[in-house]
């Protein structure tokens, strides 16, 4: 059931190199273009990652960046960058269709506010990668790039799918529980999972603990399409947005993290933990001091207050989706699948006073983040519960599986907590990819690049 | 160019003792629905208010109220209450034409989650009351029903205008500058303005500090209203929604009160002057200390953080706004106002630098309101810069008005503040209706209804 990854022999597909010799006349969007829809040629009839392709408009895009850059005025870093959209993100030349029957065609021809700005910035909107239904547990036909029988992850599982299989430099994904860096996790990216608001999440404002964020193959194009998007376009409505330089940020050494256990701990496969022990333990050989549960009690307090992070993410969320899934429901009986419809279900019955409730018991969770910020620079987590696991689909007749894309005990608290996560793939298990998160305070996002930059140049990965 | 509002021959249209006509068997549902329709008959055509009725499922509606009353198993207190929504907010069973052209027609079959609860408590979801464009500047037909050469002020044209000419007991408004208070205060209504978020804004999540409210007769429906929805919807999400009790919190003697004159006082006329001066008289008469400008140095520090707080609440507004308006004309080069493509064009030169600032400065306005809590029980303030001035529309050949509905400059600070607003028909100026506000911290509501319903009850109305 291994996967085919090796962190030695894996080389993600980068852009600023590209950049560097479209500048120096060595090469144009264009040819790193085709080189991009060559690739999803060859691979997408198994790995599934895109929804549709708008091939045309991305070789005259490409085309108009080759002439930016012959001239020497491109419109920024990324201008001729091929980007994947989520397919949960209105885009003017692209349909709009969730991964939801009840959106099958829908085509609202609209730029959601960060595709505007990667318009402006030059880059070029390839397509719509593939969500699972409206980005919660049911999923699409995407599948993981370094095994098919595997999940890429979800919700963002085909942003994360093109950008591990090569097909495209960067993508933009959303989390609201954990769908941007445990599909990073599972595929073997790096991505940015930025502070609440920091990234503009347009016309998706629905739920309290969303984020609009990156995948991409290195940190430097991570940061450079993030903070390109933020540059244009800021924040959420009323959010001061991404914090950050122009450029990535330098690799930045830390002195003291914090290992988090997380709730998802108990139930972690052993090859899992001990490639994180393994991380932590290269830690230690630098000369980084490592503390975790047990070496300072904020940090068990910590741990206790995200010990249930996960239902009380869901509970928020579900609470908050309840008045516009109804109202899909109502418009379009079939127009949700199972999955869906139990998820409607099971906060029909839910009070505004539990829904206070569990907002109550967050702000706790990031009162006890917050306490930990003068202990250390950063906190250190696996960012997904081990690697990709087995998905072949459901099985007629047998009960649906509850988490067709993976489990999100190792992404929830971070969802919750408003606070900037960057993974990087440090561990591969069983040939697959495993990724190590670095987590920082709210508005911190760029310091978490560094930190992680410095961890992938630094830490020679483990594999198990 | 006077108006024939006298504040002791107005009655406004109540509900409450409706309610308890009905549950003693002595009226009922359809016929107060008839009531409301004759009157809408009668004055609609001068009035305006309604850019779309459905009287046919509101007569189904209040039968089946009537039955539920009849069976002594009413849904809630405004079980039978019929009520106009603004038309900005989603209906399934009404279009939601935004009083913008791009919008005509449209016509999503989704209920907020607002028009939901309201449903579900029985409420009779009678029509769509007029808003000018978007919400913004560009006004739609609805005139003052105390003289139809003045405006009814705006956004919430409509919602106003039905609940001052008696058409209605209660309408939904939205303010995100001044369009719930103003427009109150220019018909003679009590209306609510919540703290941000207490109340659903449903899919209208896209600016920071709009919130959805209450146009009624009296403070025990408006409340009614708003606590019926926010128990079955709650608040925005991430918000814990509106605090207070179940039935209408009853009338609180202040003890003390600080009289903000805002950045309007300036230019404010001497009548409409003289009028809160005499409010003010009045309550210090009642054994009332009021507190204002000149007693208190965080007072006077306060009024310097909001004197630019118009402009402020503007552009973070018309920033937030600009990624959806660019949308629109570019699908609709049409489809927006001449007023509507300026305010976007206003805005495309800010930077998110610009917006950042203008967040800083909102930020220092909250601190300054919360510094003024422990000084008084609440803040008293004009709800409109005088009574409602004239508009008989746009001259041909001429430049466009500014603010064809009124100024915001009473109501942006509120606004800005993030805090609840409620006001209520205490002054006649020029025999048109001029509203006092009371004001209180974030998460008070219900006190300042019950401060506001003192005021209704205690202090005699000044008549200029």
């Amino acid at each position: 059931m291994g996967g085919s990854y090796t962190p030695r022999d894996f080389r993600a597909l980068i852009f600023h190199d590209a950049a560097q010799r479209f500048a120096e006349g060595q090469d144009n969007p264009r040819a790193y273009l085709e080189a991009c829809l060559e690739t999803i040629a060859a691979r997408e009839p198994v790995v599934r990652a895109f929804v549709v392709l708008n091939e045309a408009g991305a070789r005259a895009a490409a085309d108009a960046s080759a002439t930016r850059w012959k001239a020497g005025r491109p419109l920024s870093p990324i201008d001729g960058m091929p980007i994947g959209i989520k397919d949960l993100i209105e885009t003017r030349d692209m349909p709009t269709q969730m991964g939801c029957a009840a959106y099958a065609g829908n085509f609202p021809k609209r730029d959601s506010a960060l595709v505007q700005a990667l318009r402006e910035a030059g880059a070029i909107i390839l397509g719509k990668t593939v969500t699972t239904e409206l980005g919660a547990a049911h999923p699409g036909p995407t599948t993981n790039p370094f095994n098919p029988e595997h999940t890429p992850g979800g919700s963002s599982s085909g942003s994360a799918a093109a950008v591990s299989a090569r097909m495209l430099p960067a993508a933009i994904g959303t989390q609201v529980g954990g769908s941007i860096i445990r599909p990073a996790s599972y595929c073997g990216n790096v991505a940015l999972k930025p502070t609440q608001g920091a990234i503009n999440r347009g016309e998706r404002q629905g739920a309290s603990q969303s984020t609009a964020g990156v995948h991409a193959g290195c940190i430097e194009d991570m940061w450079q399409v993030a903070i390109e998007i933020a540059q244009r376009v800021g924040g959420d409505p009323g959010c001061p947005g991404l914090f950050g330089p122009a450029s990535p940020p330098a690799p930045q050494r830390p002195e003291r993290l914090i290992a988090i256990e997380t709730e998802g701990w108990a139930e972690l496969d052993a090859a899992s933990k001990a490639a994180f022990e393994a991380v932590l333990d290269r830690l230690r050989a630098q000369g980084i001091t490592v503390l975790r549960r047990g070496d300072h009690p904020w940090i068990d307090a910590f741990e206790r207050s995200i010990a249930n992070a996960k239902t009380i993410s869901n509970r928020i969320t579900a609470f908050e989706a309840r008045w516009s899934l109804r109202n899909l429901v109502a418009e379009h009986p079939d127009g949700l699948s199972a999955r869906g419809k139990a998820r409607l279900a099971s906060v029909e019955a839910m009070t505004v006073e539990e829904f206070r409730d569990c907002l109550l018991q967050r702000e706790e969770m990031r009162r006890h983040h917050a306490a930990l910020a003068p202990l250390a620079d950063a906190l250190i987590a696996l960012s997904s519960p081990g690697p990709a696991p087995v998905w072949k689909g459901d099985v007629p007749g047998q009960p649906l599986a509850p988490r067709p894309t993976g489990d999100i005990t190792f992404n929830a608290w971070t969802s919750a907590l408003g606070c900037p996560a960057v993974t990087v793939p440090l561990c591969a298990v069983g040939g697959l990819p495993l990724g190590v998160q670095v987590v920082g305070q709210p508005h911190t996002d760029a310091r978490v690049a560094a930190q992680a930059r410095w961890l992938l140049g630094a830490v020679e990965p483990v594999t198990l």
